[in-house]
């Protein structure tokens, strides 16, 4: 479908609900809309009916196109290796979180579910994805400061983290633990990128790379065979594979981000991909900052200043979320709801409510009604 | 891409392994082939970014395109009412049976899991999907036949059945039991169309109506809102929402089809979807009957005419898999592979060895070659 005026929304009413709740990366729309139709991509009605990708690869599902694709944007941002290395396609990363649970726990055959942690303040989605069919195979065990049992665990490092965008080590380090790095977040335009990530189990995911949220595609990169084998078996069951519409539009879209890096690649109008995010987000966390300062009524994490091997410069993250923390101890979701702007409270990352996660991530008028509401906030118990 | 010598195999060697178990609904590709451009999609890079479909929806993450092409699609065909119902989109009929046995078990609290049940020979992932991650909302209790426990459970009845293509009934009948109809199979080119479905939780997959497997689209129609609302939850947490690409691929696959089905709308060169499939399998039906009835060494189920709604003919069934038996107790999968076929054993349908279920909807040439390699089959016990 052509864009509508209900999908640019071009007319936000002052007093719009500004839903900054979900990480919705609608930032980017700007980008691919200023390409006009040099990434389009075409299905005729007879392509890709069988479930098969490529019988011959251990993922049996994942499409030889997109594979390549990752593999080339992988060297030409540095921030991962990837040779020896599976890749696994999932149906997003969530998908893929819930395939590396299973393939982490299922061969060990414990007679009780395996404890998975995280460090708070930590992904508001992984106590509900680890419990929801309450598996006998694997549980949420909730903060990983907090965590000294002894047996298998896993952990989940999410680094730059989400919500607060500051880069994670692991920090149970016991004996069984097996770590699996979520790095949905380590592209350049949200943090400098210092070396490539060589993990054992690394997740990444379209949504938070390029924007493409609706396609539903993410990506593990594992280099333990049966792990990987084990994940794929998780999707068979689950969803019999990943959409082939989702995975060849992905491929291009990382193709064209791809030769967005290239001097030698790029025409004219093509702006590097990454850059342009940098560029945005450096401007909307300027902004975000000033009325921090300015009201002095909430605090924001502070990045390091750091070389990044992508943009040979040296930069801070400017994360894809601003966890705002209140001065005063109040109910900060609810107090930026009373200004009709929803927001994720810290309770959800096993923080407590005096801290939001807001995404920075919305589209422009969004964004601009959000700040402008947001410089008029003048005191905080009453809710003004 | 466009097709390629790999995904066309026009030239299969003699002696090729011939897999006819999954059922890979590769049959259809010549129908949409022969469409050319007519059902010709196209994505730029800057639609759909956002997970949001459509934020009012209880199904926030459907197309509402695709909404609107099942409704009419069922209304045409006549297999099912969607009045009354709501539909939820799924990443394949996989995906919608996970979320249903969650919407129905979760908010029973029951100290111990549901049991999930089915009449054999049942659908052979039932088993598979209910307890790969040891589910304590639901578990796998095997035969509808010998189930005769006190308390809730679920009886998934699938109609026209997998692996056989008989219609069925629900066989439980117990006070406590919600019923899930599985009705992937219910298109006119498999079976007669004899009145429209009206049960409270219906299952439909793009894979077996159109043939359409490699996008991943299922959706299920269902009455009761609390369950509706409780699977799209499920969804949610599993893989926050369902591929937007394949949604609106699917949505122009069933306007096509449904256009087909009217004398007034299709052009002379649409064939009729139904009619062309119907067809098809029937040609395809007859070549194996006549070869099962030669060698006799091999039964098959009998199939009644009915009146069929939608073609307004009395046909009989032809089904989507050829539910065979030995006529002597032999393992029939390894009888099968012996000739380079591979066939789903009797065993995974809750049955026994001396059956296989045997794709009926491969591409033409390896149909033919398992045609021509089945007709030389002269006696079991030897293996020849």
């Amino acid at each position: 479908p052509e864009a509508t005026e209900d999908n640019c929304r071009p007319n936000l009413p002052l007093d719009a609900i500004i839903n900054l709740d979900h990480g919705d990366p609608t930032m980017f729309e700007s980008y691919w809309r200023k390409l006009g139709n040099a990434c389009t991509v075409t299905f005729t009605g007879y392509q890709s009916l069988s479930y098969f990708s490529n019988p011959k690869n251990l993922c049996w599902f994942l499409e030889p196109k997109l594979e390549e694709e990752i593999k080339k944007l992988h060297n030409v941002v540095g921030n991962a290796t990837v040779e020896g290395y599976r890749i696994v396609v999932g149906t997003g990363s969530s998908q893929l979180i819930q395939a590396v649970l299973y393939a982490l726990s299922d061969p060990l055959n414990e007679p009780k579910p395996i404890n998975v942690v995280s460090a708070t303040p930590y992904y508001s989605s992984y106590p509900e994805v680890t419990d929801f069919v309450r598996s006998g195979l694997y549980k949420w065990a909730g903060d990983a400061h907090n965590f000294d049992k002894d047996g298998p665990y896993i952990e989940m490092v999410t680094s730059p983290s989400n919500p607060d965008g500051v880069i994670r080590e692991p920090v149970v380090n016991r004996a069984q633990g097996t770590l699996v790095h979520d790095l949905a977040y380590y592209w350049p335009q949200y943090t400098p990128i210092t070396s490539p990530a060589d993990y054992d189990i690394m997740l990444f995911t379209i949504s938070k790379c390029t924007g493409h949220a609706g396609s539903r595609i993410g990506w593990a990169l594992v280099k333990d065979v049966d792990v990987a084998r084990k994940m794929v078996k998780f999707i068979e069951i689950n969803t019999i594979g990943v959409s082939k519409e989702s995975q060849q539009r992905a491929a291009k879209i990382l193709e064209v981000i791809t030769d967005s890096c290239s001097q030698t690649v790029r025409t004219p109008e093509l702006d590097n991909f990454f850059e342009y995010g940098q560029h945005h987000l450096t401007e909307r966390w300027k902004k975000l900052k000033v009325i921090v300062k300015r009201n002095g009524l909430f605090t924001l994490p502070k990045f390091p200043l750091q070389y990044c091997n992508f943009t040979g410069d040296f930069t801070k993250a400017h994360p894809a979320f601003a966890w705002m923390k209140c001065k005063e101890d109040v109910d900060c979701e609810e107090l930026f709801r009373g200004h009709k702007i929803l927001t994720r409270s810290g309770k959800r990352f096993g923080s407590d409510q005096k801290y939001v996660r807001i995404s920075m991530l919305s589209r422009d008028e969004e964004f601009d009604l959000f700040v402008q509401r947001f410089s008029a906030f003048h005191g905080i118990a009453n809710g003004n």
